[in-house]
């Protein structure tokens, strides 16, 4: 049994039942009509008001590797999930279609055509749980970590959570909130993958490791100097705050609290390193903190956070609700009709209307063929990203990603960046619905 | 940059931190130190009545592959990370130490100890994070996934929640969920890696890609026989069943609900089958179902549930917030001391004590030298898991965890299998606190 790390295909990160379609949409030839499929989330969590979209590189990296090698060829014929004619046809699969989505770092609302993917039936049929799995999670984690970011009002945030999520789950949370505006992470897969700087310094472990708090201070500042960040709650704040400014000197660089009244001890622990000299010692404070406990810090002598467990489930919200739709065959809109999941036909396309202040007013979705007419300070909101089943040049970085979003929220109206319960910050409008 | 599939190493998945304690340590020799870290959680999730342990076999496969090669030396060294001696040091790693632990499929409660890893403070400290997101991850989807499978009251539960989470997690998902009961799953990865039955038939845009709803059961039925699921919610439900019964005859395996009032539509539904004479075509029904939903369908003629979101994301409850704890340096008990995070110092080991009839009484957790006075009908949780970094011959399998829970849940007091909020289904003693 392959380990998940040596494996280089991720074509069996897909659902049963989407091979099952293809071997009968190959026998009946219905699977070489061209078909369009749109990724889009009905709602927003639960009193959300936006969405952050993220984890589209993501996509189109496992896209490159969805291939069935022979080792996926001979799974799948020795559990007879399909036919001979095809797990042949699978075994030249390669994405050839074309896929336009929003950029990452783009907000979206209920609606908003998130992906879309043009290819005929059978070749983006088998992308469906591949691509929503990593746009829910990816998407998920962003939209968390951004309250968090607005909330934080531009203190910095460390991503410390790896350990409370799935381990590869893990690293891609890591992405997400970074490009959701925290600065730094933990994960040091992180840290090789994308480029994220990493940080850390020392648990409880080690200070209890050592005989005395001074011991474990004495090791840590003679190995990485005073500008580190000493924890200081291990037994007595008070005590270890002396005792760590006693050890490193008011060149001292941070002290953590990592439980208690996190709010009340930084007080008093600017209080005691002012009057030790330790002017310049920051203070990070960690441990269960979310959006709401991180704005309740405001008005407290915080200079970062560490998140942890709230940033990598999504604060409540793991995963993004996103569905990969069948909206288009042979250029003609199709859409399920039943109970309680309305769904909208066609290939869209979308904008954002601002005012001329730049504060945006409306999403709106229309049919692809038919935009509405232009208003400045429309912006158009999907790009191209792949063609021929390519990643186009030039495709936005992490970086990007993270000014966009730092722009999209600034556009908000003032209500979309409140963090209690309510509706999406702006409607989307379907103009065609209202003619 | 590799992929994530492409690289053998689970060293980085791990927190910056881990790696400069480590450094400190090696440099002042309290590296060097014989320790004990346990694993326990000090609360179950928000109302919940027990947990389950899983992944316990996922952390002894990725210790195995806990190797730093040339890349993650090379990338450490890049980033500077830790000095030259620990990089050294990391080159030759390999954990050499002992591991016991409680049995995949075992219940545990608050205080529960888990997995207890015993190694120099160097070898020991280096698995923290890779431990915890393992058993953080499965544990509590497992957790989640009994309360459904005890739900469903022995009709069979597929797992179909890949496409909401991470595309590794759905993976490890999928196993925990099989672990905890449920008797397949739609992920073609997991079905590799474990061995689990994986099924699947068609999914909306298979009905859409159709000119017409006959269409499609008949390319479906032609292609997998009668003996498929028919989906039936495309358009009107009640013509979809009329189609379904003429295309595929009486001898229709099923038809699934994805949509609707589920339980309602299953009652209509089981009389038009039956009038129709397809009185053994089985009902299958999903679309947002928890553990409540299914609860409440218990009544009504389903023959299978598709579970998807609330599995994979443990049902409010995606982390099981479990702990890796330094207990015992030098063979002497270490614990913390600050405001809201009490801990018990020492080594221990776990009982559970039954009534005579096998009912579950309590969770005895003591120092591991110190066991209490055996009384009959007592049964000791943990077992051996490596020795010497190696795992132990004979491990459990995954049915044998499925098989334990089975077991585990029968022994419960009847309140433990409630549903509803309350607390733990017996009580965690710690016999040395009571003297």
């Amino acid at each position: 049994m392959a380990s998940p790390e040596t494996q280089s295909s991720t074509a069996l990160l897909t659902d049963h039942y989407e091979l099952t379609m293809l071997a009968s949409a190959l026998a009946d030839g219905t699977g070489d009509r061209p078909c369009v499929f749109e990724v889009f989330a009905r709602r927003l969590p639960d009193g959300r008001r936006y969405g952050v979209v993220a984890g589209t590189a993501r996509v189109l990296d496992a896209i490159a590797d969805f291939r069935f090698t022979d080792a996926e060829i001979t799974q799948l014929a020795t559990t007879a999930v399909v036919d001979d004619a095809t797990l042949a046809w699978l075994a030249d699969y390669e994405f050839s279609g074309d896929i336009d989505g929003y950029p990452e770092g783009e907000l979206y609302f209920p609606g908003s055509p998130i992906m879309t993917v043009r290819a005929t039936f059978s070749e983006a049929v088998m992308l469906e749980t591949l691509v929503l799995s990593i746009l829910n999670h990816d998407s998920a984690i962003a939209s968390a970590a951004a309250r968090m970011s607005a909330a934080a009002h531009g203190r910095p945030i460390i991503e410390m959570g790896g350990r409370r999520t799935h381990e590869w789950a893990a690293v891609a949370a890591a992405r997400s909130a970074y490009l959701a505006g925290f600065a730094t992470t933990s994960n040091l897969e992180a840290g090789r993958r994308y480029g994220i700087p990493t940080r850390g310094t020392v648990a409880h472990a080690f200070m209890l490791l050592h005989d005395t708090e001074e011991d474990a201070f004495r090791a840590q500042v003679e190995k990485m100097g005073a500008d580190t960040t000493l924890l200081v709650d291990t037994y007595d704040i008070t005590q270890g705050i002396e005792t760590a400014v006693r050890v490193a000197g008011t060149e001292l660089g941070a002290i953590r609290i990592d439980s208690g009244d996190v709010g009340v001890l930084a007080r008093k622990a600017r209080e005691q390193l002012d009057s030790l000299g330790a002017k310049d010692t920051r203070i990070v404070v960690s441990g269960d903190l979310d959006e709401h406990a991180i704005a309740a810090l405001r008005a407290e002598p915080v200079d970062a956070y560490g998140v942890g467990t709230s940033v990598v489930t999504g604060s409540g919200a793991p995963t993004a609700s996103m569905v990969y739709k069948l909206v288009e065959v042979d250029g003609k809109p199709v859409a399920k009709r039943s109970e309680n999941k309305a769904s909208r036909g066609g290939r869209k396309s979308a904008l954002r209307r601002h005012k001329p202040t730049g504060t945006a007013l409306e999403e709106l979705v229309f049919g692809a063929d038919a935009p509405p007419a232009a208003q400045p300070h429309d912006r158009e909101l999907p790009i191209e990203l792949m063609r021929g089943g390519q990643p186009v040049e030039g495709l936005p970085t992490l970086d990007d990603a993270r000014q966009r979003l730092r722009q999209g929220l600034v556009s908000l109206p003032w209500e979309g960046l409140k963090l209690s319960h309510g509706e999406p910050a702006i409607p989307t409008v379907f103009p065609e619905e209202q003619r």
